[in-house]
């Protein structure tokens, strides 16, 4: 048995999200067909990931792992690449160091907005990763709001709630860049809960419209349950960037510490 | 009876082109059944373009214009904008400054094509417009190519020849620069004739594969008629990305000159 890394990117448009699901087209659903089909298994393997997209959420520098018997990654990874749709881009697969895990080695998660609020709307060629928003925003505002997010918290309030699963994470970095109409908010935390980046950006875009002040995102964060005045942001504008890992040396000692302190 | 000027941008992957055609999906075909239900004329409107791209190719700064009765630019703007499909963007409608024709008082196309030459593909959200090719490419050898094509040439034998219309232009850059896996090749010229800037892309990725020498570029040039290994390159991986106009003093002079220069 050995561990493989699988290094994806995907354009989410015409996917269920990550996580297979009975008779829908999802991203870990076609990999794990294709590579039941190739080593002709009996049953179709199981796939590990470090963000587990929601539907039309797009990834460009995805990890996941899978245990297989006996194979010879190079030829694993040809034959892969040949058969796998066009919307999915197997960037790498190699031998797994001692100790990875894709979701709980993790050290931390990058995801990029992106935003167009000119008149015209985002490139054509654009528009399946960028939001269209009718309204000026201001990223000062923005990135003023983000201030009052960043840090270790219970992100309850901006996360889908899921029976016995901690919200506490770690933000890293909240920030907001203009270049001309187009907004890119880069987002980095140890882990993210569920829709908990489409939820801090609908705080951020309430505050960049001016409707809310910049404080307000934290007196949400305080209150630790859902506002219904913080809308979660289109998926079509996310996409998962990066995932970091340490190196070998702290991976094995990474997993284990992970595994203990979260339990979702 | 006014002139608007249309900037444009289109994702070229869903049109039969730019020019209208009946019964297909075409750029110019959605533009104009749009402005005649608005503004409910009897008879569709023509509009006159700048670089008339063909099927699959995209466009970021097309430019066109239509002669029209009695209009108010910025509510025709608006409402032209609500009805046009997400697949084309209206950057901007104005009032065309006098002696503006969007073919003949340009001075200047510029394109822009790329290529992944990696051997994962290019990120599945930029697919639309970037081609994926197999083999690496040499962008020393490439540009060494282009030395033997800029300047005032007769390009029939990069030209999709039309009865009785010149060949003869003038191009002024054909550079490629790599970043990582991806090329982008910026085009330059006076103006281009018809799939003029896939065939020298073509003659590009033959001498970057190193199956020619950088003359040959120059050879199949002074050949003046089409040649069997000149590639023409996918039409997805193009962009028209800007058109040049004169200010407003040279332009009834440009327009006047063009139209006596070149007859096609």
């Amino acid at each position: 048995m050995v561990r493989l890394r699988l290094d994806l990117s995907y354009d989410g448009t015409d996917f269920r999200g990550w996580a297979t699901q009975p008779t829908l087209r999802t991203v870990q659903g076609e990999i794990e067909s294709a590579l039941a089909l190739i080593l002709r298994l009996p049953t179709v393997p199981q796939l590990t990931v470090a963000g587990r997209t929601d539907a039309g959420v797009h990834a460009r520098g995805q990890v996941a792992h899978v245990d297989l018997d006996d194979v010879d990654p190079p030829i694993l990874e040809r034959r892969l690449r040949r058969l796998l749709p066009a919307d999915i881009a197997l960037r790498g697969l190699t031998l797994a160091p001692e100790g990875f895990d894709a979701r709980f080695a993790a050290l931390e998660r990058q995801y990029v907005y992106r935003i167009c609020d000119g008149p015209t709307g985002p490139d054509p060629l654009t528009r399946a990763y960028v939001v269209s928003h009718g309204r000026r925003l201001d990223t000062d505002l923005m990135n003023a709001a983000a201030q009052h997010l960043l840090g270790e918290h219970d992100f309850a309030s901006y996360c889908k709630r899921r029976e016995g699963a901690t919200t506490i994470r770690t933000l890293r970095e909240l920030a907001t860049v203009r270049e001309g109409d187009m907004l890119a908010t880069t987002v980095r935390a140890d882990a993210f809960c569920h829709s908990m980046v489409r939820a801090l950006m609908g705080a951020l875009v309430a505050v960049g419209e001016g409707r809310f002040p910049p404080e307000w995102a934290g007196s949400v964060l305080a209150g630790l349950t859902r506002d219904a005045r913080v809308r979660v942001m289109p998926a079509h504008g996310l996409v998962l960037e990066e995932v970091v890992y340490p190196d070998a040396d702290g991976l094995a000692a990474r997993a284990l510490e992970a595994r203990r302190r979260r339990d979702e």
